[in-house]
């Protein structure tokens, strides 16, 4: 007896994958624009092994775009509000085109002026900030991003919602090496993680959150409803404030708390702001560039050495897999995503 | 009967603490315009209870006075190597005149580009950094602050000394307030708290760093000659390194490990570089900073309304106390003031 057994996953090469995202995004009403923009951070996150960054969101795309809490064909305004700041309007629209939009001339200011921020606002996150950093240290930029999300973390001695997983991503760059990045969320762990737990129907470990009532549980679905935890006790705390300001009221755009009431209860991706900081290691260090990232080479030799790792380093041995083989992609996503295409 | 006791304490006031700090400066030989910017340091640390950082503090100068390995009468240089960025080589001198020449050319470039950075070169550190961000917010200014130390602390997965202690330091301008400022080191814990330790014969938890072999310890002693652990796993350990980055070789100036090395056993205060960021909030948000800061006011009620302190509280806390009543200074540590200044 022969019994008929369908794949778990197909695998793809990364233009099959960018293939795929272009068209679907444009299938669910995407601009083109945005389209190409947005299909690069998925297509990057399959090569990374960052699979929540991946083709599933696709998935979150188009639900954001189906409830209206994203702006599909926005587009992004450039200005100049002072000679070392780039600013970007998004115009409701997602974050990636917005960045590409501005990232140039962050670089150009960068270089004119040794330091230089672009702020972008009003746009949607629903992406991973190591891109954008990424990008700039590929340009032999130091580079810190920064973004509110939605009210879902406690401060350090409160148990109720005041910041989002405020991410803080770094980028240096290593000549002849992929850059030194890291991209961290000041929250305990990753609002995904408690997801999956609530999915799988296990418990969390009781110092990840609080429930709606400030007790702390291990309830994944009492976690999601209250408040989760910063990193680091009260020093996770103090940069979560931070990210909220620097990448909130100092550019003029929402904080976590005002995302979350602006989203009504819809469910959408976090609308707000994102600050990007770029420094021109050249401004500095003149001609000397070249010895001191020397040095720096020197603190990763000296990390890798004992058998730690970069924060890197797993993504970009991912990449290296990816690139020569491609990527496998679960077959139900693909289902779920064809069945998105058609309308479903 | 009557039995003689001993004062335990002086009540002193800042005046008074400061009058003393300049004397006794001078007498162990630094410069005149050293002995003022490091008397404030020394005020500011009495004044906000933060007594380790106070007159406690003319020990540690004298000692690395009569030791040379700062230099009493370095005259710092002020440079402009870009449009955006300031400077100040301290020639081996206290880091904190180094800043007073610089901060009026880093707040005026803020304001003139929207984002501006200064960098402290050779310069010996023995001092928290929240009075320099706390400076640029009375300015107005948003800003950042790091800076490396001695190699005293093992990136997370390992267990051999790579990043000093590394703070990061932040302010926030709050219109009518003391300004929002935390100042944090990456490390699990202070310094200090381990030699506190260490004095009084007590183990430390066995999850602040390992001995020299590698191997967690509760021995504070054999922490000290081993490696700290940083704060927050992996992701503080990522901040440390960026800190080391950023203010090392980015403005060409030693990371931690060459710090350590240059000191040669030693036992001198840390000598390298800082960085500092200043951001005009008037770059993105032109007239409307007013709005926008009232709008940070809200994250800030958000946090004090549940009982969660902000960082700078009870330091804030402190100085209303100091600047009404004074401070009390140990009568011991006085005792030790005056053998030092009679050169003993």
């Amino acid at each position: 007896m022969t019994i008929a057994t369908a794949p778990v996953s197909v695998r793809m090469t990364l233009a099959e994958v960018r293939a795929l995202a272009r068209r679907v995004l444009l299938q669910v009403g995407l601009s083109g624009d945005h389209a190409h923009a947005v299909a690069e951070t998925m297509v990057a996150g399959e090569r990374d092994g960052c699979t929540s960054h991946g083709l599933y969101r696709l998935l979150v795309a188009a639900k954001s775009i189906r409830a209206g809490t994203v702006v599909p064909d926005a587009i992004p305004l450039l200005s100049e509000p002072a000679r070392a700041l780039v600013r970007v309007d998004g115009g409701g629209g997602f974050a990636q085109l917005a960045f590409e939009t501005g990232r140039a001339m962050l670089a150009e200011k960068a270089r004119r002026y040794g330091i230089a921020a672009l702020a972008l606002n009003h746009v949607v996150h629903f992406a991973a900030l190591w891109p954008e950093v990424e990008w700039l240290a590929d340009e032999g930029l130091v580079a810190l991003a920064f973004t509110p999300s939605h009210a879902w973390v406690a401060p350090a001695g409160g148990t109720q919602p005041v910041f989002g997983t405020n991410p803080i991503a770094f980028g240096w760059p290593r000549p002849g090496r992929l850059p030194f990045v890291f991209d961290l969320a000041t929250s305990a762990v990753a609002r995904g993680e408690i997801e999956l737990h609530r999915r799988a129907g296990k418990p969390v470990p009781d110092d990840w959150g609080y429930d709606a009532a400030g007790q702390a549980t291990t309830d994944a679905e009492a976690v999601l409803a209250g408040a989760m935890r910063t990193f680091g006790g009260h020093k996770g705390s103090a940069l979560a404030a931070m990210v909220e300001l620097i990448a909130g009221p100092l550019i003029g755009d929402m904080t976590s708390a005002e995302s979350l009431a602006a989203d009504g209860g819809a469910g959408g991706s976090p609308l707000g702001g994102e600050l990007i900081v770029a420094i021109d290691p050249a401004g500095f260090l003149g001609d000397q560039v070249e010895a001191h990232l020397a040095r720096a080479e020197g603190m990763f030799a000296a990390i890798e050495g004992q058998g730690a790792r970069l924060p890197s380093q797993r993504r970009y041995a991912a990449r290296a897999q990816s690139m020569a083989h491609g990527v496998e992609i679960p077959a139900a996503l693909l289902a779920d995503i064809d069945a998105l295409a058609a309308g479903e």
